[in-house]
């Protein structure tokens, strides 16, 4: 194997693209709590939420304050996805450190989802872009290219549609893109292939990825993708998440097993695995009855288990 | 990714492996039944059972007569594990074709498991290599060095014991070695540095994988191996089974995930998916009650799925 990268970012994701796919409403003050405790346990960037309107997802209506919760902590990336302007300049006016404006490269996912074409979104990134110049904030802006490797509605996305609107997304503004398996269609050999063209078009402006583990491959894709050189992975404590639009997809990778994964070959990544690990149990009391997914919370940690060397 | 393998083969070891872990026992028609249906599959080699004491493993003491079933059926390579030159002499009796004697790296493991040290277990390689020679069976003699990642009881195992191990085992009479995750220790930056120097000693007889999935990390180590020229794999249908002697470990795994996975990539094993999911939900009904995992009999095939070309 390739020499791989010392170190790597996970994005904690849970509290966004989990929670809106179950039906429990966490209260906000245990969304704080976990925001607090992923902090602790050493995360360093986290999603707090989505501002969509809340009575489209009444799951993640408190963005607001959490996201207002996680500017607290000292170091932490908060970041919160947006549909459009109007949650751009939401998250603006509450200084995010990073928004987030998915694309989903699937026309007909794109439709349902989102409810605008692929290259409606990104004119939209475009007024984005500009509104984020005109306010003066430091709001980085990412492009996050889902349904990258195929769509249960559609089926194929071909690669050079996702590679174009990638594209597109750059020359409309935005400071990143990364690349997302929303539905769980990737294996490791089209990870492999999509990335290699897609950091030749973004370079180091392709930040990072986003698996869900539906069919289980998710952990063998995320090392596919270091293999290139990414270094940054999206997870959902608990492999809670998926996607309500696509039919059948369910649990993005599990934070705790990722970074088991990352810590295992030596890919440091600044978290504390047994807070993590309790973190996860309390997720659990939190969203009592809802499915949770990940091996390594009953497994437990190989007796041989030691950390990545830290990075320096 | 580097140049991956145009093929690669599948070894069903759920007979064995699996269903010696579980407590329910499978009456010899449903074996017989599994055995047939996952020939039908493309399935070409299958781990029958185990030729230990009856009254030590009562779920496998029908082996015998799967075997003879199995051994009707055409192209099929039916392998037996075997203990000890008296398991040896029963697999030559009935002409096995493959008969596999496991060696655990680990001392503590190997006297726990198998009540005799590594080098003992070496020893017996060369009494039962003169017995196949003796014999005049064209059986093959395959050492399976277990533990080889780690191990519950002792913790590290390492490396160069391992490498120790399976030149012993080559010394000995083996006709070839495979490497084992016993109880799920291996990551894949592991599985790429051990099977590098393994494949260093034993080349072309290193002739293949087996992972347990008890952390996750399964389908990410087969790529690992994979991606170093390794074409074989054990898997066990529904991931059932572990080690009965390594406690936490659980999950062979999952056939059909592997299989999966492999098409997926591009990589030939002349399975039929969907022959398999249907073979998955009848064992689901055989061992009702009993745990069983893998990710893609719930998910379903991607829409875009195409299996791998066939190699010819």
């Amino acid at each position: 194997m390739q020499t791989l990268p010392l170190c790597a970012t996970v994005r904690e994701v849970g509290l966004r693209d989990g929670l809106q796919s179950i039906g429990t409403i966490v209260p906000t003050e245990h969304k704080c709590a976990w925001v607090r405790a992923a902090h602790a346990a050493g995360l360093r960037e986290i999603e707090v939420g989505s501002f969509v309107p809340a009575r489209r997802l009444p799951q993640l209506a408190d963005t607001a304050e959490v996201l207002r919760e996680a500017k607290t902590l000292p170091g932490l990336s908060v970041s919160v996805l947006i549909p459009n302007l109007q949650g751009a300049e939401r998250a603006l006016e509450l200084e995010a450190d990073l928004m987030i404006l998915p694309l989903s490269a699937s026309a007909a996912h794109s439709l349902a989802n989102l409810r605008k074409t692929p290259d409606e979104v990104v004119a939209e990134m475009a007024r984005i872009r500009a509104a984020r110049d005109a306010s003066g904030r430091r709001t980085l802006i990412e492009g996050g290219v889902g349904t990258a490797f195929g769509c249960t509605i559609q089926g194929e996305v071909r690669p050079a549609e996702v590679l174009r609107l990638l594209q597109a997304l750059l020359d409309a503004g935005a400071d990143r893109v990364s690349l997302a398996d929303t539905v769980g269609y990737a294996d490791p050999a089209s990870v492999s292939r999509l990335f290699e063209q897609a950091l030749k078009i973004a370079g180091d402006r392709l930040c990072g990825a986003h698996f869900h583990d539906t069919r289980g491959l998710a952990l063998a894709n995320v090392v596919a993708a270091l293999q290139l050189g990414i270094t940054r992975f999206d997870a959902s404590l608990g492999g809670i998440g998926g996607c309500p639009h696509a039919p059948g997809a369910s649990g993005n990778a599990a934070t705790e097993d990722l970074v088991f994964l990352l810590e295992s070959m030596g890919v440091d990544t600044g978290i504390d695995i047994h807070a993590l690990l309790a973190l996860r149990a309390q997720l659990v009391r939190w969203i009592e009855g809802e499915p949770t997914h990940g091996t390594l919370w009953r497994a437990g940690l190989p007796k041989t288990f030691r950390p990545a060397r830290a990075c320096t």
